[in-house]
């Protein structure tokens, strides 16, 4: 008899979002995405509404293996009413949470080879008291990691970049740089470049905040004061780093050649390249974790939800990047 | 006897620049770029130092049309001794601009269609006494002009942005703001795209300043503040303008095909997506002039000078915008 691989925990987000959607898609492409098995968590009544496709209710993920030439496997989650798409309410927020909190649980456990987040409704989660910025903090808490140990990282398939900062005002960035958060956020890339892709010996480059990364100290005093000390720490341990660099000229075709990840002072340095570049397969990936944790790069879209439009590349992506951390970590270990 | 074309006059920048290099190189492939005539202005002993083709020296412009199948036509500045490729010195600084008040000089008198720019060294020019932030401020203070109704246009085969900020730390940008100064630069963006690129009804895309535009408030209150009154002005004259938009968002190949000119609050904010996506190409235009002027969006590059490294493209395509839109102006006023 041959032994069941395990398979990707994929939670379906808001069931009134384009997450069952584009889960569904993933599995109808399968064969052109390359993804392995893997099993959804929430509720089926949310994939039905949407998706014409086969559906495999399973109890253990241990089935999904097997399940999956059958239908979609779903371990199913449920709530007295479901969502309609476009039409978020509370008894769907509860579902994104559990199906959240039964995917970490099954990574966890070593049930699921890694966990991949449908997107959620932030707003609608603080409706029902959930006290987490995002779904990454929670993901931490439950794996037992301080939030400040954590790292995103966004990628696709010709960049990937770590910002340092993330949901503040432009204007607050530069008061919540220190020395000693960008150096942590630098490890944390490192790290994680290390143990899910397997890169023995990484290259971090690190941004500039200023214009011409602060021409000198002309432009500004934050790479003097906050940004280089970083990096010689960082080059004391050993790691190869460079920067900063002006953050303008760090994200065309040969600049990108040069390092293995790029390290952002705030959002939307990190953001505007890679969804420039990356906008339908950009995955965002929490590193720092035990357990391997990927997202498409996209929202609820509630919008577009339930009009068969949401396009499943970026979730497609996800899947595919979380099954490969998953094997650069096992490889290691053995 | 056939009427002589008005030629492009293209200054060449600091000699020990790779200026003079993409100059002849654009020469070279005159046909293959589809350039118009041009004339060079500035050393032609820097030329000869770094391109072997053929240099037709001219007395005026009117000459360049039929010697531009000869060779490149250059009207000579000169000083005592040449500069080295890769060393810029003073005389080198002075020639430089020489080169540029003469070019804008033509210009204005109607001997050139338009200017093109060969990038200098603002270091130099500050050691002979240059007192302008840069040459686009040169250039508006030789046309008439205050430098605060001119702006920065970074264009590429695909997108357009214009910085509202440009060379200020990125901590003093949200104080730099204000519903002023960006409905100034929003109406010269707008104007600018009717006048150099024909379009009648231009189209521009907002970007807020914090992550997600601010989100409502939670994250900055900028856009609420500065950007959306400054948009509710500009429609009030009846411009196309939407926004804030999360400036993440903005710069993916559907997003772009939503505009024709993005205005980004901050230097980054322009320069990021402009250079990820056409670094070899992009065109630096400044708005507000009675002439046109474009420069290739590199600099000097002082450590590539004379080692037939430099990518004449950037050169190029200003020299093609440049001559479209003083066609574009002409037609208009015609």
């Amino acid at each position: 008899m041959a032994i069941s691989i395990r398979p990707l925990a994929v939670s379906l987000g808001d069931p009134a979002g384009i997450g069952p959607e584009v889960v569904g898609k993933c599995w109808d492409h399968r064969d052109r995405f390359a993804l392995p098995p893997f099993v959804a968590i929430g509720d089926p009544r949310s994939l039905a509404a949407v998706w014409d496709g086969p559906i495999a209710t399973i109890d253990d993920p241990i089935e999904a293996d097997s399940a999956f030439d059958i239908g979609l496997p779903i371990l199913p989650l449920g709530s007295v009413e479901s969502s309609i798409p476009g039409h978020p309410d509370v008894a769907g927020a509860h579902c994104s949470l559990d199906a959240l909190e039964l995917a970490v649980g099954l990574a966890r456990s070593g049930s699921a080879t890694a966990v991949v987040t449908g997107p959620v409704s932030k707003q609608q989660l603080y409706g029902i008291g959930f006290a987490h910025p995002g779904q990454t903090e929670f993901v931490a808490e439950r794996c037992g990691i301080s939030p400040g140990n954590v790292a995103m990282m966004l990628a696709g398939p010709s960049l990937r970049t770590v910002p340092v900062t993330t949901h503040v005002p432009l204007g607050r960035v530069s008061e919540m740089l220190s020395p000693g958060l960008i150096e942590n956020r630098g490890r944390a890339a490192l790290r994680g470049l290390q143990r899910n892709f397997g890169i023995a010996d990484p290259r971090l480059a690190v941004a500039g905040l200023n214009p011409h990364a602060g021409e000198g100290g002309s432009l500004g005093r934050e790479e003097i004061d906050l940004i280089i000390p970083a990096i010689e720490a960082l080059r004391a341990e050993g790691w190869r780093v460079t920067g900063p660099h002006p953050a303008d000229t760090m994200f065309h075709t040969a600049a990108r050649g040069q390092y293995d990840a790029a390290l952002c002072m705030y959002h939307d340095q990190a953001l505007i390249p890679l969804k420039a570049l990356h906008f339908d397969e950009g995955v965002n990936m929490t590193l720092g974790l035990p357990i391997v944790r990927t997202a498409p790069d996209h929202g609820t879209a509630f919008d577009i939800a339930g009009q068969d439009r949401a396009d499943p590349r970026a979730m497609a992506a996800a899947m595919r990047m979380a099954a490969d951390c998953a094997t650069h970590r096992s490889s290691a270990a053995a």
